[in-house]
């Protein structure tokens, strides 16, 4: 029996690509859920009409015989919808930043907005597999990670518990990200003319999805250095994260921290050691890829590591979530 | 009266850089000179020939009555090419890295190739005006700055002379470049379909730029993380450098290295302090622009740098040095 | 002495590209007329503040001694505002679609908006010098034209002249135009991740550059098919256009049309029989380059001509319009 | 049991597009075929190897139970290896330009080359499903369209077949390919700065597809004006096709002649009358998109056809045509 699973802001790259995916997925079939009224309709092949489009009412959702849903919704529109749809027993994967922070404070400060369901926050799980597996397995709250935060943990994190950060000198993660992670509303920021051709940094020190490297990390902010850049391409993210390496012998030292953390993965690849991954890699696909270099002399460490953003960075690790949280297998519909 | 410049290699991007700006430079005039045969002619409209085109021979380079000559050729041909020039009597500006080490050794270890003629070495003056102006005034062999040493040297030098550096944290930098930098011979790397929608670092903490920036700004290698990468554009570099501050109250407090550095200078500049600049606003003129951002609390210190690699980092730079050279106003043809 | 000339949407692309165009001219300062508030501030380098800008008032312009001003604006706020500058005394290049077309009727059709000043049509004077240039060096009010109907009319004017065109089988005109063309006002189909890898056809048989390019060769509407389509670039138009040649026994004599009309042009250039421009050719130019092919046997004929959108489509043709408009050479600050 | 497919060619861009749809095909596993030593090896995932490799010999070939190869290779290589792998029983999917055409001299007067296998001619079964579905079943040596025709016949034949082109007036295919159609061997014209930013015609009138095309359609050279651009994208084309049109009361009748030719086809989607297909919707898909503009009063009528060059243009078709010959579903592996 296929799982009907609804997705709330299915016009937006995020909710695209949740459509690409559930329709192809073996056990579930996508359903639109209308939230707001929308004239932007593309024309579509005689014949080819996609899947089927409901108001995102819980009457419709139940008689729809919905379990799951999805909200690629902006934050304030998942704190609208989230509390109606658990009252009415369905699940809910979240591809906001609504619920990943774990304090109303934290929010107001880094989201510059009040929470308005505080008491939710409390009651979501966070939803990076690598980290969080078993407690995935049991949520109805599903928060799923930000695009930039789940490169920067899967690399920094099992650096910090294997305790091979000269943590005094900091870690500097350099991010890169395509256009797609900025939505698809239009504004002059995500312009054709604007973004060809050029490239340049934004959200320098202050980026809203730092505190979330620094729950899943252990890193102090003081330790923590980030910075975004907006590249000329549509989808991908690349992070090149630097730090002082204590106790490392040489690169296959600092590959082996990797192979450790993530023998059992399966949405993470790592490169032998000198080598590293580029955008053209991950594509359209589920993984993390993960290369390292180091100097041994002077402990500098440079990881280079690669998602696509909106796939492990958003609807592939929400299906990844959801196979989780309905007990599929973790890799179904997603290699 | 008009100088005759000649121009080898000119079918290269850095070459035709140079056609265009000595083209409209007020004082100049180009000459192409053939060094090797190539039959990659492009169709020219009818009547629009182009610069005159000779021999690169030291009897034609006399008989056309140049006075100084642009080698935008790789190192082993600069090496060739710049011994029977000088003995001719005319000035050389090599845009190569044949000659901006200071030692055959550290040019053996970093270009991986024998350095042919190790007693120019000595007579090469290095061409960043902004920090070399006086011996430049005085050059026969000018050896042009490479592209990324020119933006990281401009940003990092200023910072270590003021001493705000927390230099055992050392000093990284995130270096994003144009295709166009890696020249105009076809290769796998440089194909459009392997390089649009991608995005890859390379020559990590082994970029043969470092030892350059290593010269120009006293840092030890130990202190200085340099990556390179690839952007799927034509032309531009932005650097992102990160370091810990000491002594610096603000922002405010770091811009103003700068401002003192470059209150003189006509093509470095400044943002104001939180602003950062991108690649557009560079784009195809001779200019450096550099914004800082600083959280002075914990030190941690960005300070975002582009150039157009082809301009201010080769052939803009390479015009603005001839202008020191000969005499010229240093701005000429470059505004 | 120099002109001052206003620019109104100077934040525009081709006000843009008026601000850099006027700044380098040698005759000419340009001022920002500021229409309406607007603040999308971009960050600025310290000292580089740009042109004076000051309201778009007659009397502001007036104590400016502004005798010049180019419209960059879209229809309806070209007629608001061109009639008080003209009665001012000022003489205005307008870049819009208000004034290009004859009658009120032909307007309402092709831009389906009625047309608020009527009788100022009998007074522009169309602005495609290679066509129009006594007209246009006493014109007061002057239609700068459409940048497909730019390249297009001087592609088959020519051939409609020379009476080499079979008319029964008609012209095709299948253009392609960068993402500029659209103006910088940001919406879904000008975002980066809409444009980016794609390519479309645009308003198939019902452009509103038709009409002008019927009226500036003489075609009839059924005669003529455009298609317009959407590169994925920032600038550049290049127009394939087909017809069956008749009386032409090879390229050459096709060429020969070219070179009859356009002998003394000097924003014109032709190419070898057989050769075509590409965009490249012509960026950032206010070159119209042209090239042909022919199968004598059949008549097939094709036609290749490129420009740049904003320079000769917009306000390299709008400087090249004052130029004579003033008496200054037609070519001053466009070469 | 799974059939076991190899692949000559496999690093190409088609080779590799070959390899994606049939790892993800239900009923085959891929084998990479080695022709030719190749150094250029990019660095893998540790534990994700890719399909294996053998050479392509008679011998590995029979010893790894392959009964079917794919050859995405050069004509030259094409002629040499498919007469050994037919001799060895092996079925060939060839997607060159080898064996589409019927004789030997059509095929050097556009090939510009001997034909070395000139009996093949004969034996080999043009590969386009919508045409000649049944005599694919029964092939042995299936030539795999041209990109370019492919799209071209799937919109001129049905209007030939329906009597809908006025003759006299001829029929253009203004056609625009992105990069990937020109292969992954490097060169300047698919360098990244020569194409990017850019956008040019070739082969203009005398194109090697043309004749492929008029053998699909019934058209005689005289007839069609075929010309190729050069899209700074990586992958897709476009065609849009003119012509003038003869008892057609309006776009409805237009489309119709589609709904009728095609009501059945898997792979051919028609847009409502008046919409048409840009490349997005089918990057990445085995479906040519068909839409339909038309001015019944003057006939003028323009057709725009969308495939994926690399999918329904070259491996995307392959597949689809091994699914004929060995009787699986046409649609495997390909939705």
């Amino acid at each position: 029996m296929t799982t009907h699973a609804g997705i709330v802001g299915f016009r937006g790259y995020s909710g695209i690509e949740l459509q690409r995916i559930l329709s192809a997925h073996p056990r579930t079939s996508p359903w639109l859920l209308e939230h707001r009224a929308d004239s932007s309709a593309v024309p579509q092949p005689i014949g080819h009409a996609g899947p089927p489009r409901i108001p995102c009412t819980p009457q419709a959702v139940a008689e729809a015989g919905i379990t799951v849903v999805f909200l690629a919704t902006p934050p304030e529109v998942s704190m609208e919808l989230a509390p109606p749809l658990l009252e009415g027993g369905v699940r809910v994967v979240d591809l906001s930043g609504a619920f990943r922070l774990r304090t109303a404070e934290t929010y107001r400060r880094w989201y510059k907005e009040e929470h308005t369901q505080p008491e939710l926050l409390a009651r979501a799980v966070y939803g990076l597999p690598e980290i969080n597996r078993e407690a995935i397995r049991a949520a109805r709250l599903l928060s799923n990670p930000g695009c930039y935060p789940t490169a920067a943990s899967l690399v920094i994190r099992p650096l910090v518990q294997a305790g091979v950060i000269r943590r005094s000198a900091g870690v500097v993660c350099d991010a890169k990200s395509g256009v797609s992670g900025a939505g698809r509303k239009p504004s002059l920021k995500t312009s054709f003319c604007e973004v060809a051709e050029n490239f340049s940094a934004y959200s320098i020190l202050d980026h809203r999805h730092v505190p979330e490297v620094l729950l899943n990390t252990g890193l102090d902010e003081s330790e923590f250095t980030f910075t975004a850049h907006l590249l000329p391409i549509d989808r991908g993210i690349l992070e090149t994260i630097y730090f002082r390496a204590e106790g490392l012998a040489g690169a296959a030292d600092l590959l082996d921290v990797y192979l450790k953390a993530y023998a059992a993965e399966p949405f993470v690849r790592l490169y032998p050691a000198g080598a590293v991954p580029g955008l053209h890699a991950v594509a359209r696909t589920n993984f993390c890829d993960i290369g390292v270099r180091l100097d041994p002399k002077s402990g500098r460490a440079v990881v280079v590591a690669c998602i696509d953003n909106l796939v492990k960075g958003a609807a592939g690790q929400a299906v990844q979530n959801m196979n989780l949280m309905l007990g599929f297998d973790e890799t179904e519909g997603l290699l």
